[in-house]
């Protein structure tokens, strides 16, 4: 078995930051990578642990020297990216790296490292994504109608991915990740 | 020589879109590739001219069928995308296709199809895009502190690309983008 970058990515409010917690909490042998961004830390925030908090002459530098595996500018404001440096480490190490990521991040892996193992985690049925977009409140029924339409481009995303887990329940989806995270 | 789709990025506000302007309307032999999008058309924007203007379902199944060069949810809603078999076609008329769009579509492409020619539009200097981007308007200097940030980071992308082009006359950019169209 050779190591490999495992990537962990679907729609929107699949419950993708929660299941990387909970194999976070409970499997020492898998590494979280850390993102880098040039947004200050929020109160509560460490450097190091929820972000690499950098400059933007820094992340420049990164970019410039292709240290990036994927990165993007969100809503034209803060820059995030994912160091290609620590996740060989965590390979040399024989760790386990797990990257938690949106889709557009993981497509930009795919062209850095290919040889990554991509899983897609998808709600347990159509019908539950919807609620679970729905229950995230206050919007009108015009951003929930294209809410819905944006998770069905998404959902169709699957088809890129080597693997796709159903989150169904957090502990239960976690512990197939990191068991197939084990056999590929 | 064979025929290549070439791509045309750059930071924010150096001119993309007026330089690819000026080579549709000069240069008949180019085919600039039209995007779809699952956006409603505004006023005065032509279906197949502007966008393809197609629904959430049709948008998905286009994915689903591996139909995109690259493809983006924007801000959470409307979905962006560059249907591959058009730039197929033109490449099979002998015409000689042009996307222009933003960095990470760029490198999404480049995953796709890394046969590609990659060109990145640059600003004739620093100062420059500074007063460009200063030149949009009504920020506060806490914006346009963060637009320089994040214009640094999307000039060190340029060590990604197979070409630089210098956007310092519109015209003469163009006619250099062209020029390098018709000889890689």
């Amino acid at each position: 078995m050779t190591r490999r970058l495992t990537v962990l990515a679907g729609p929107t409010a699949v419950g993708k930051g929660t299941v990387a917690a909970w194999v976070r909490e409970h499997h020492p042998e898998v590494w979280l990578s850390v993102s880098a961004t040039t947004r200050p830390p929020r109160p509560g925030e460490q450097d190091g642990v929820h972000y690499h908090f950098v400059s933007g002459d820094q992340f420049a530098d990164m970019v410039r020297r292709g240290e990036m595996l994927e990165w993007a500018v969100v809503h034209g404001r803060a820059s995030y990216g994912t160091p290609r440096a620590a996740v060989e480490q965590a390979l040399d190490q024989g760790l386990m790296p797990l990257l938690e990521i949106d889709l557009q991040g993981a497509r930009q892996v795919r062209a850095s490292m290919p040889e990554a193992y991509f899983v897609f985690l998808a709600p347990p049925s159509w019908d539950e994504l919807v609620h679970r977009l729905e229950g995230r409140g206050t919007e009108s029924a015009e951003e929930r109608a294209v809410r819905l339409e944006t998770a069905k481009v998404e959902m169709a995303a699957q088809e890129e991915f080597d693997a796709v887990v159903v989150n169904d329940d957090i502990r239960r989806a976690a512990e197939e990740l990191v068991s197939l995270m084990g056999s590929h």
